[in-house]
């Protein structure tokens, strides 16, 4: 869609114009283009759109943009747009807005829907029961395939999907699944209890959403059903909310392993404070948790004094330990995460960093070797003691590294923690006591 | 599924039962079980399951057990196994398999395919022409709903998707789709042209993968056509497949943050070689450059001579540099890839680590300055160097973490380089003079 052309018939009121723009586009662009106008701008476009499409594309917007048009258009209009959204857009509209249109819109909402909603705002916040929506086409397995494609025509306006439909019976249990493709192709005769899947994949309402992803990911799945404690079939989840789901976990972890703790919002519309609470906690933890290098350094005050080039390798110790556990961490991590690693591999993980961390340390040390006593022209006693001690680094960050992350995940942590900030803490503590132990048998300190 | 006891019928080779406990079973979970058992049990169990689920469990299988079940079944199983998987599976398999399955493979695959297979060979390997398949259905415009329903039923079980088709004209140019949905809610009498919709999204053979992620998580689609340089439609892509490229790009970034270079197979399943290539690269340019910090050290030997006791904070201030200038990095390159920060925003984010840092500088200086003063006892220079040091590593590091990632998209280098280990390195060259400039303040050195 042409941006620049649109807000300039805007700007030139020329609305029929832009009224015909905008009947064909996509609603994720026409979202784009009205979170782009100020805020006048924005209402007189999004009054523009045909009735039909305003709630899509309403759904689309930016939480501040959804509150403003909330607050702006009249009751009437209100009330169509929140007609036209589905159940699980509602109940997030609610959880985002301010007070004052909370009771606008609430206004709008019928006794049995605003119980419904309380009920779901209840459920955790990365719960399959915050995920779920609750239009999906219900059979009964009594039906025929001719009767449940009638209630298919007459349902599918407002439903999410109607590519997969839910037998349930009478008391609501889920008792199978059919999708509408086994539909169109059985002959309309055929009785639903006789085609439909019986034994559905489903989730369960307090399942966690990373689960979830797990699940559709694994089935191939576009929709999958919800089910409380008592097996009834409360909602389903859709395809669409997952792939959100796997970005927001995906951010989670990238942020976790950085040693930030999560938070919701986009990082330019998080305020400073909000920033600055969410990174200074671990800063302050591995701050202190440093100042074991300071004491071990201290320990060695004479060593450092009569021979100060030890002082000068010992950045390099530390950066280059740090690097490599954080590359064993991030490895051993990921995996964790994709369910390839788990603890019974924690014997071929140590292998497998040994392996690497020989090749990696050799290499490493010769260039060092070469460097410090060819081109920088130490003597050889500390070339061969900082060289020693690169080896012995790489080697105990990569296992350390490798190790850490899956005993974490054994009791219960999450491994993400284990990743870079903490690996470079202990690793760097670790490098110094190796350091100054080789030191004191090369150099006689 | 419960694979013990089916391991055991398998065991007992009470393989009617097992047969039956094989057929309700989802392809997902049969293929894990075939993977965990031995190589003759797999062939076997493989050999009970019914004919139309079998290709389906083969494409879920490892890469290795694959090329065992091609390698060890007859011509005819292999026939039929080729001959219901879906296209897009059957490139993949190809691209996997050892020379002697390709070859028995290519036996079972008529002319016309084996050209296409080629074709397919030949885009590039995170491409849209990579991904697609060529099972859809195709419509013409001129056909009626109900004759498009007629030709959805003859095709239906061998197309991977039924619920969007594609119309094209006669030189197989993409005019429009049309969902399932559309279809069954219209009047059977209805003219396609009439109900499609004609300016559908598509993407083009050479578009990148994690460009077409972001297409499908925009606009919330299940498929997406694909549409060569001519605008001729030569395949489609489903959803399944981007949940895997959602998975793998994210995977290759935690890679890539962590100075990997990103590898192809799971962790457990590379080499020793293999991953320690993937590392070295990385280690070698961080450790050379890491010797800036060993110069900087060196020209200041008179100043650590005298006061050894500035050796001690190193470790801390290089560490907590790092970790705060990596927090930034990550918060950054994350919303670039999210698409949420472009390089218009550079002064906003410039402003934002400014401002995170000044709180976060001046809490962590604040719980410094009174451990070294009043717990550790160092007289009010030394304490004042490290702590006045402390705040404006803070600050630096914070500011060259956010800025760097967005200089890097800007001149088309992955953001991603410009994580913890590269921004860690940077940061320590620059603490250490920070350091030396304060201390030369304070302690007239």
């Amino acid at each position: 869609m042409d941006f620049l052309n649109m807000a300039q018939l805007l700007e030139e009121k020329k609305y029929l114009k832009l009224k015909d723009e905008l009947k064909d586009g996509q609603s994720f662009d026409i979202a784009e283009f009205i979170d782009s106008l100020d805020e006048r701008q924005a209402l007189l476009a999004f009054r523009l759109l045909p009735k039909g499409v305003a709630a899509d594309v309403f759904s689309y917007l930016s939480v501040d943009r959804q509150a403003e048009i909330s607050d702006l258009v009249n009751e009437k209009e209100l009330a169509d747009i929140l007609s036209d959204l589905y159940f699980d857009d509602k109940v997030d509209l609610l959880e985002e807005m301010p007070a004052n249109v909370i009771k606008k819109i609430l206004k709008h909402t019928s006794d049995v829907e605003r119980k419904l909603i309380n009920q779901f705002l209840m459920y955790p916040d990365d719960s399959a029961g915050s995920l779920m929506t609750i239009e999906f086409v219900d059979l009964k397995k009594e039906m025929t395939v001719s009767d449940a494609l009638d209630r298919i025509r007459r349902h599918a306006p407002n439903r999410e999907t109607i590519y997969t439909c839910y037998v349930m019976d009478e008391a609501r249990h889920l008792e199978g699944t059919i999708s509408l493709k086994d539909l169109v192709l059985c002959d309309v005769d055929t009785k639903i209890s006789e085609v439909m899947q019986v034994e559905p994949i489903f989730v369960k309402t307090h399942d966690n959403q990373e689960y979830i992803a797990d699940v559709f990911k694994n089935y191939d799945l576009i929709a999958a059903p919800v089910v409380d404690n008592e097996q009834r079939l409360v909602g389903i989840i859709t395809i669409d909310d997952i792939v959100d789901v796997m970005e927001k976990e995906a951010t989670e972890d990238f942020h976790r392993m950085a040693a930030i703790e999560p938070f919701d919002d986009s990082y330019l519309n998080t305020s400073i404070l909000v920033l600055a609470r969410k990174r200074i906690g671990w800063l302050l933890v591995l701050m202190i948790s440093a100042t074991l290098t300071g004491l071990i350094l201290s320990r060695y005050e004479l060593a450092l004094e009569s021979v100060v080039a030890l002082t000068f390798f010992i950045p390099m110790l530390m950066d280059t330990g740090g690097n490599a556990g954080s590359q064993a961490s991030t490895l051993v991590i990921r995996s964790i995460t994709l369910g390839e690693v788990k603890f019974k591999d924690i014997f071929r993980v140590i292998s497998k960093e040994l392996g690497v961390s020989l090749i990696v340390g050799l290499a490493l040390s010769a260039v060092n070797f070469l460097r410090i006593w060819l081109i920088q022209g130490y003597d050889l006693t500390i070339t061969l003691t900082v060289t020693i001690t690169l080896f012995f680094t790489v080697l105990m960050a990569k296992v350390i590294g490798g190790i850490l992350p899956i005993l974490a995940d054994k009791v219960n942590l999450d491994p993400a923690i284990m990743a870079s900030p903490l690996i470079t803490t202990i690793v760097d503590t670790f490098s110094l006591i190796i350091y100054f132990s080789v030191a004191t048998i090369f150099l006689n300190i």
